[in-house]
């Protein structure tokens, strides 16, 4: 390790790990991919799921496609120019249809699904598979064991994606639980990517399905809270409502403030930049009473060129830029 | 069992049973199905091959779509209107793609894969994919073991469809063998449809490739050979040229007669009645000469009302209707 690792030479492209979920970590690997040379992302997997026997990954495919330009700009998941024939037989054969599956992600998961079964490491097959669609940044599941979220809500015990897709995340969350995290070790490359930084970035990803299962595999948040890298997170809390999908009704639901500072709260010791939206400039002072700096912006990512905007602002705020 | 599947009852439908491959055994089977109401069809199981971790059986398939009358009607395989993003896909991601796998039959292929996986046996994972695209014959693997026909060129061994698709059959065959034949046992159904049919009809199936495997199997000739159904067969040569594929080139390579009288040699036995077409008429009497009764007729199947034609005549020769 040279001395610029340890810490950043202004002008330099800096090394920025990005910890990240789905669409909303995707949008800003994406943009921090067009600004720096040496990027990891480092990504949830406990939404993983099998269907059909297919071993389905769906944060890691979304920012797969994403980095690759072929993301699907509609959705943000999934993949442009989509068809799903595959997903229409299905159900003629008399199979659930819940998850949307599309026949170009379909020979994603086939292909998966076979290198995983002949005995591969999840790290190894979704370097393989990034590689082969052009993506540069080092993509990585935060583990390659098998962690899985579980969802409490007062109909029951959910599965994440039942509660996600299957259920639209309607039910209220009580309680969440990550099978498998006791067990889980980093991915080959987790840890030395939080160690090596100049930047680490907190995507604006739901801080307790996306971010936080990829903190409580064991070693991350020591990892995180031990770097010397600079560390700075984007709130996916904006005039106290979420960004996209169910982050702000669990705050709510878990008995945590719905706003950018229930964010820094649940962040503290993990973060040194907070990026909050302007229309949330009056919690800037409360979260700097946190020890957390703040940089205000515009945190909402309008479209591919914002997302460039963004990942520079957060950059400069780190000194990296 | 009752008297009349020991004697059929002119007048009543009789108990049909077919030996068939892909595409020329799917149209019989098909013009089989319209005429009577209990039909089985054993279909050859050696051509299987595992792509991309997917158990892919294409003569079940082809006779299950054909069938359940989705197949396409242009090539006789694969299933109509079917689109191929999934394989464009596999293509970006690197992968092979000299077989075409459609959208639609991915599915089929997924969904078999996942349930042999669970352990199931292929004759029940082809019952309940057959029931759920309405199919009322009952469809047979000819075993559920693992058999695959092993080709010998000048080129060197290869698997059948790295021969029959990769290559399109462009090699000489200077030998077949069936690799796992000797421990495959007849899946469950099979020897019990021979012994209990009023007739058996051998499909216009390739004889080496195509019905030869379903012979292969322990105990299969045996039950041909002895049963006390009617055994009607449709020479797949006509005016010495396959109908479809390389059975006559195989006859060929393999030292046959390259007509309809080579192909009642190899059947000689276990044949009561062989359909000629018009075409090969001379060819009766040598046939005869073999012990086995000859009907001249149109064997061609030219549309789909022409395959109930032709199995009308195939049940009428074997008295059955």
């Amino acid at each position: 390790m040279t001395g610029s690792q340890d810490q950043h030479v202004p002008g330099a492209s800096p090394t920025v790990t990005v910890l990240a979920g789905g669409v909303g970590g995707a949008k800003l690997a994406q943009g921090l991919a067009r600004c720096v040379e040496d990027l990891t992302v480092v990504v949830n997997t406990a939404d993983d799921v099998e269907l059909y026997g297919l071993a389905i990954s769906p944060d890691l495919d979304t920012v797969m496609y994403t980095l690759a330009g072929v993301a699907n700009p509609a959705t943000g998941w999934g993949v442009i120019d989509e068809t799903y024939e595959a997903l229409g037989a299905m159900q003629r054969l008399g199979e659930p249809t819940w998850f949307t599956l599309g026949d170009r992600d379909l020979a994603t998961h086939v292909l998966r699904t076979d290198r995983l079964r002949q005995g591969r490491p999840l790290s190894a097959v979704t370097a393989e598979l990034a590689a082969a669609l052009g993506v540069r940044a080092r993509l990585l599941p935060m583990t390659d064991d098998r962690v899985a979220t579980i969802v409490e809500t007062p109909a029951g015990t959910l599965g994440f994606q039942e509660y996600f897709v299957a259920r639209r995340h309607q039910d209220e969350v009580v309680g969440l639980t990550f099978d498998g995290i006791d067990a889980a070790r980093p991915a080959p490359g987790v840890l030395a990517a939080l160690a090596d930084a100049d930047v680490v970035v907190l995507a604006p990803s739901n801080p307790f399905v996306s971010i936080g299962p990829v903190l409580a595999v064991p070693g991350v948040r020591a990892a995180l809270a031990g770097t010397r890298a600079r560390r700075v997170g984007v709130s996916p809390i904006v005039a106290g409502d979420a960004l996209k999908g169910p982050a702000a009704d669990m705050l709510r639901g878990l008995g945590h403030e719905v706003s950018a500072l229930g964010v820094a709260r649940l962040y503290q010791g993990l973060l040194d930049v907070l990026c909050i939206d302007e229309q949330d400039r009056e919690l800037a002072a409360p979260i700097e009473d946190l020890g957390i700096e703040v940089l205000v912006t515009q945190a909402v990512m309008q479209g591919p060129e914002d997302r460039e905007r963004l990942a520079r602002e957060l950059l400069v705020a780190a000194g990296a830029a």
